[in-house]
């Protein structure tokens, strides 16, 4: 089943160990412990003074913690329901992130973690590290099936440096808020990876329709996935907003427009469906919209009421995606998006974004009081108008979708490069092209073998 | 399989667009931010001043998620021990969950949270939801199997309604303590479950006999529910206690409770079996009973040795119930218990409130210390000898008893409408009456068809 | 499958009932709250004056939590890699845990934790009692499949005990520095493990090699508990380090060690696989190594650098021994190590050691200012030069592999007596010589009967 094209013997190892002797070295040349995590910054007397308690990993590092387990556990779980590709979704989801997270530290540190020539690093480096790499992910559930793990790396290398300079732009040139990524993470990483799998298009695909679906069980691991992205999507919207009121609040919002997604999610799902049954794509899929819509506006002064409209509403376009323009999408445009990532970050990515815009837009010193500056401390202390908060949100959609689309394109030729040990179209979905694979069935000892044998039996008589 | 009764195509639909609409309505007009969450209320200088980092975010939140995570996960996996009802069994979870939460947000806010006509939440509310949450998947489990989404959310909407109701009178007007809910949330919902189930007793439910057992991978996947219900009971006991050694304390007395209970668990499930042989029902569940059995004792100063004693005790017990008891409710009492909840919830709920009563009748100043007044508030304050708090203890188990019963009576008729589409009593235990359902065997290219041919070959010759 | 001399029907309750009632009894004698859990202790306000927010509860119980996963799923799924012993691997892993945290919570207390004769414990003896588990966790791996759970209860008894004595001697007596436990968890376990299982030698288990191997769904399981170890391992590490900059360093130096050491281990399995596929097993382990190789040295200012060269190494020796060190393991010293405990704990154990000794020999206030006092109280207060605290740690790793070696040698003597149920060789790597296993396939009302029927009749014709 393996021909020398994909054979990884050679490709992988070589791929794996200079990337990640390039990251040492660019490790050993400029990082640094932060003040917080260096014993002779954070012991320094001539700061403040300060008790070990104050230290920021106690306000983060269960955020953290919960952001690690949905990039890890999350997303390589969620992409599982593939019947014959559970070894490659969470191995390659391991491998790729493993790398991006460490790539992203530098990049996102050249952009805005520089001091003095060095990249300080900390819990919160580590979180916008993780977010980055949950950008490279979702890329991947688009290409699904279909590359080669030296592919995936490469595409990671591209994608986390394109990440960098488009967070950069939002973030600190346009001063957009964007917290939980709706725009950066979400919307980016969609539609790179659609782009991308659109230029890697493989018109003989339906060669390997067989293996592109689920069995019973590995829908009960995709489950997992799923569950644990909906469980900590609270920590992921807040792991990185200003302390106190503003971490709280915009867990509480995801929360409660993660809830409404999931009632719409199941109705629609039953709606759409020709007998009334329920689809596990739909509740492993876009019950989770909801948490992508409030990426932005969750930290603002959204309410529970509004999260649960806002939620409500992915639920509701992210099933209809699935059903309708999905199908479209792969017919008349030629985009084959394994996971539909389209319906779970595309369209609620940009939902999200203009929530945003619009909750910016309508912020006031009556409704936030002194914590205006903390959300938007640029209209705290006059520099602009909500207003054109509101405009600069908009802007900053339109900038990442154009990075998404034109990075996606360039990587997406660069990956055609027939160099990589990108799988053939008759055996795309296969774990058994890049991994060493076991039997279905367990050794009965002799239990099955009676019944075969007695089987026989009969039938011979 | 499906007949226009159990179709779902319009019934989940409707119920889910109705509920989750009143439930946006309702938030619209009712909820508000605490002042923990709201950006002008936390940075109101006329407060007390405090910093960012009081926010009781730091102080709930990590607890609040490994109660999240028990509702999700622990409930979700546990109930796919049977070999055909996995997708409903996390599904449904997942359903009647996200649900519940938003409804337990208004009904217990109604109750206990109401600030100036409105309903004032956070990250205690949040907890307090997935509490009540909890309260509805255990009834659930009585249930599993043999009822259809709709009566689910139906029976979720009632019985939220309950538990809010029993829990005013038990916390606020008995003033009993019940911080892990032995009382409020084990002995309501095992009890209102059970007589839900009694009420819609199956008399041709062996019908669907054969389902209603695991599979070998099915217990494997009911063990990570186990497992993160175990891990996380310690969080679950202590997070709404008062802050410092109470929250300590009851996370550390949990912890012993449940470790004895496992091994007073697996030595009895050996000698309960007929070979020696241990039973995955018993580790599945009864393990877990040592967490229930220290829902109110667990912030008293009920010491570890008292916390294993109470432990030991539970697994003993809960494994008897399953042995013996069990059979005798389905063949006497027509009490059809899916998941045993009675061996799990129901008796060692029973135990705890009664440990409860007994360690609150014996609380002194001079174990307590100045602490007394975090724990039993008015026998500090001198309003009521310790022994009566322990009567009103006593008199909450009976309160709770008598609201689970008379409830779960009523709710039980309701759901025996025609109308909800619950499955008839041959494809009960069964995914695919309300869901899409995959084949259980992925495509092997060629090598399943390969052995079939040799064989069929074989006995051709 | 079972006869008189494996079966537990009164073996497994017997030793579970008398170990937990002298465990009772031990607590209910010498076992006290410390003064951050017990409420008259707190909140006497004759000490320090305190809030309630500065509990060590709220700065400890989050690594706690993690770790806790860790113990429990981390090492139970690890282990369910095997294709029939899926039940043994989560539930014996469960049920030893369970005794051995009790049981080293007095052992560990009788060495580090006397105030007038009482243990007092609290959140950091719960972390503590946790890390002593994982070392019999550790063991179990190397007899994986060999044992009965009588056997490993017995085991974990002595294990730990014997682990108390080392970590007092290298702790409290030579004052090395070893929190993450790379010498007194990792090294200990793994080699006490090997050598009971060299004394357990069983020379005909071959006969039971069909079944010492994985299934694909197998394999999946195992990620899971692969995963958790991997994403919590900076939790690990860092859950009994000083307070501030140590703990926030610690995390961040095992996160980067974790993924370096990834990238390495996925490059080796291709490298030394025969057509470049990779093989489950070592992403399995090999890809924690890294976590391993920092367990003394991430406290330290190792620097993120430092951090992936140390995880970059780790993963190579550890693919490396999967390949070609355990084969020789077996076939020449006759050690059977079912998980491969010397290629995850054992060697990267040593490594980790070394490296420690290192780092700390070349700790100076330049690099660490006022912080040196935290990492190395004694090398701040000038009792000792950093060149001998380096001496130590290494004199630790020899006092620490004596004591793994010759407590291994005595305690497997000892579980080799015949009274303790242990299976027979054909029967190794089999759940059903222990527990009740219901089938592997689900019943298919009569899908597949139609099957198997038109294949009778098509064959009878």
């Amino acid at each position: 089943m393996t021909d020398a094209a994909t054979n990884m013997r050679l490709k992988l190892p070589i791929t794996c160990f200079i990337l990640e002797i390039i990251l040492i070295i660019l490790f050993g040349a400029l990082v640094q412990y932060d003040h917080e995590t260096d014993a002779k910054e954070w012991h320094n007397t001539n700061h403040s003074s300060h008790s070990d308690y104050d230290n920021d990993f106690y306000y983060r590092y269960p955020s953290f913690q919960d952001v690690h387990v949905m990039i890890f556990i999350g997303f390589g779980f969620l992409m599982t329901f593939l019947q014959r590709y559970g070894f490659s979704s969470v191995g390659f989801n391991f491998l790729i992130a493993a790398f991006a997270l460490q790539w992203a530290t530098l990049m996102q540190g050249f952009f805005h973690g520089m001091h003095g020539g060095k990249i300080h690093i900390g819990v919160e480096s580590m979180i916008n590290a993780d977010f980055c790499t949950g950008s490279v992910l979702i890329s991947f559930g688009a290409l699904l099936g279909k590359t080669s793990p030296v592919q995936l790396l490469i595409m990671a290398m591209f994608e986390v440096t394109l990440f960098a300079v488009n967070e950069f732009i939002v973030l600190s040139v346009l001063e957009a808020k964007d917290a939980g990524g709706s725009m950066t993470i979400h919307t980016f990483g969609a539609y790179f990876g659609l782009v991308v799998t659109r230029v890697l298009y493989r018109p003989n695909l339906d060669k390997s329709k067989h293996r592109n679906s689920s069995v019973y069980h590995s829908d009960l691991f995709a489950m997992i996935g799923t569950l644990y992205l909906w469980m900590f999507w609270p920590s992921f919207n807040s792991a990185i907003t200003a302390h106190g009121d503003d971490q709280h609040r915009t867990a509480m919002n995801t929360y409660y427009s993660l809830a409404a997604c999931t009632l719409s999610s199941y109705g629609m799902s039953a709606l759409t469906a020709h007998d009334g049954k329920l689809d596990m794509v739909h509740i492993q899929n876009a019950a989770l919209a909801g948490g992508v819509a409030v990426g932005t506006a969750g930290e603002m002064m959204l309410t529970p009421f509004g999260s649960m409209i806002v939620g409500f509403l992915a639920g509701i376009i992210s099933v209809l995606g699935f059903k309708y323009l999905s199908p479209i999408l792969e017919d008349k445009l030629k985009i084959q998006d394994t996971c539909g990532v389209h319906n779970l970050h595309g369209m609620p990515g940009i939902l999200g974004a203009i929530v945003g815009a619009i909750v910016a837009a309508l912020a006031t010193v009556d409704i936030y009081g002194d914590g205006l500056a903390d959300v938007f401390p640029n209209v705290a202390n006059g520099n602009v108008e909500a207003s054109y908060q509101g405009v600069r949100q908009i802007i900053s959609l339109a900038v990442t979708l154009g990075i998404a689309l034109l990075g996606g394109l360039i990587v997406g030729f660069i990956l055609k490069l027939p160099i990589f040990g990108a799988p053939p179209d008759t055996i795309c979905f296969e774990d058994s092209i890049y991994w060493e694979v076991p039997g279905e069935e367990a050794a009965h000892d002799d239990q099955l073998t009676t019944v075969r044998t007695e089987e026989v039996e009969k039938l011979n008589c």
